[in-house]
């Protein structure tokens, strides 16, 4: 068994402006360590997988500044897509390029943008996860809940699978019954109160040639676009083929278009310190904190006050006096204050700048 | 009966941090308007009384910028003092230069760093005061509450004086029962419903042969300081016998050392929209406000917010979103963030950032 990472590395948002912008995109800042979050993602690999071994996807506009932080990724190893279309086509495009070196290696689909506070943990999990991917099936990593969040999709377990390992370190997959997008608040804490629900990570482990297959047979069209790609890849009309036929391909999640259909679904139940860092708000749960629960970047102050992500730009100080649970970051060309619980909402600071012309700052 | 405007611009505070500084204190800034306090203070008084019969004292750090600000002034209507030592000695050094002019000149002591919405009010209120004070009271001008403030001293209300001018215009001064703190709110309240309190203004009148008669009864040791000082008045030994005798002088407001001891104490009620403008938080009275009471200055956004002031320093935005209450200052060289109703604990940011030999950003 042979296994092939692939991280995927194409996500563009707008959830942390004013760090992330247009050509700097999450994946690239190092929200929650010394590194940006895909250098990260793909060192803690080895030794489960050797970075030979490694692709990552990204787009055209962010293909210098990957190279650029993994130095020691090979040239071929970096697709880039021409434009994003999602998980689907992005899945089937890498595991094209995992079959020309080995039809039957398992694939390792990971966000490039994902905190893990145990990376020798998460290595086991996929191992666990690989075993069940070698042996056929599509397999997911499920978090174990440890609070009623409404910000992650979740996986119902069904029929229990045989072990994988034994004693404590066993791993214990599990039949999907179904995928849940993100509840409210009551309906996540019945999850959390009636077990048998796990976080959706968006990692997941198959085999090239299984999850080719599963596109061809779920998402026909998708196959279709994907063999004529393949025909061309090792060739000089290779870029020019993916510039025609990627950009017609369906814009569909790999949940919704393959995962959610197959009959070969199976979970792998782990703990690993998670978190999808999906706000400013999150970096509470992922960074050190001082002794009032704040985190703080730079030159920040904070005085009289709890729970406060304070990120300064190490030019200047800031001072944040008698408040709480307030996110402040400057980024040197722009301030930004939030509330935690509204810190989806930067997105609408960002419209209002498109809005006003100030395209320059996103 | 000749006016002599004086306008105490000696103050220095941390409340106004980041935007004021050691060498930039509040009455500096522009904080209600488009001129610094100071220079809207000394231009708010014609016609009632001429630049050339006004005089300003301030420190020595502050001499040429209060010029600069100030070109019209008479370059000898500065008067600089080689230390801070509170109102008493200010006034009483002012009465000095005062009595050279006119020794029966109506002084009309103004703090530099004050609000006023309605100028012509506040001359009327003003011409009064100088009445009483001619006829050789020591007069002060009492704003009447609307709100249960807690952030002001307040005058009870004693005995009634005879009206000064006829009819709705008229006023009706009261001598004054005695001085009173800044109260808890309960007080406050209290003061409200009951009547009979003013707010102490810091607004004075009096002859200039009046105060220093008042005061070498009051403050005996001040008394003869001044002796000396005026006897080197006008004459080449003047800075010199300044520097010595001046920061020998105590440190004691007028208030305290003159005014709760004086008999002639008397009162002139007036509204002419004034404000102390004590913190940032007081900018929600005396800005413009937007459509959610949000008072937004430079590039500022507000998204989901109320009653914000928000103050950017023109060269970067500053987005704020949901959230309600606070105050956000881009001094270009530093960052605050603090609730309005913290405001006054912005000092504590300045003590932490002396602490930590930040000193040249105060």
């Amino acid at each position: 068994m042979k296994l092939f990472p692939v991280v995927m590395a194409g996500g563009s948002g707008t959830r942390f402006w004013p760090l992330s912008r247009k050509n700097r995109p999450k994946q690239f800042l190092p929200l929650d360590g010394d590194e940006p979050m895909l250098a990260a993602t793909v060192n803690r690999l080895p030794p489960l997988a050797r970075i030979q071994d490694t692709f990552v996807v990204c787009g055209p506009n962010h293909a210098a500044a990957a190279r650029r932080i993994l130095r020691k990724l090979p040239r071929e190893n970096l697709i880039v897509e021409p434009c994003p279309r999602n998980t689907a086509p992005c899945i089937g495009l890498a595991a094209l390029h995992v079959t020309r070196r080995d039809p039957k290696g398992v694939m390792i689909m990971l966000p490039a943008d994902h905190h893990v506070a145990r990376p020798d943990a998460m290595r086991e999990a996929l191992a666990a996860g690989a075993q069940l991917a070698f042996e056929g099936a599509v397999a997911t990593i499920g978090i174990r809940p440890d609070r009623p969040e409404t910000g992650y999709g979740y996986l119902k377990v069904g029929a229990r699978l045989k072990a994988l390992g034994r004693g404590k370190k066993a791993f214990h997959p599990s039949r999907v019954e179904r995928f849940v997008e993100k509840p409210d608040v009551v309906t996540a804490s019945r999850y959390l109160a009636e077990g048998g629900y796990l976080w959706n990570s968006g990692i997941f482990l198959f085999r090239a040639d299984v999850i080719l297959e599963e596109i061809r047979r779920a998402m026909p069209v998708l196959g279709e676009q994907l063999a004529v790609i393949e025909k061309s890849l090792g060739t000089p009309s290779y870029g020019r083929t993916l510039a025609r036929v990627f950009p017609a391909a369906p814009s569909i999640s790999i949940d919704y278009g393959v995962m959610e259909k197959s009959q070969r679904i199976a979970v792998v139940p782990a703990e690993f310190g998670w978190s999808d860092v999906g706000s400013f708000a999150a970096l509470s749960e992922v960074r050190e904190l001082d002794d009032l629960g704040n985190v703080l970047q730079g030159d920040a102050i904070v005085i009289d006050g709890h729970d406060n992500v304070v990120l300064g730009n190490g030019k200047r100080p800031i001072a944040v006096v008698g408040v709480d649970g307030l996110v402040v970051v400057d980024a040197g060309d722009a301030v930004l204050v939030v509330r935690k619980e509204k810190a989806q909402d930067v997105r609408k600071a960002v419209e209002e700048l498109k809005r006003r012309g100030r395209g320059s700052l996103l």
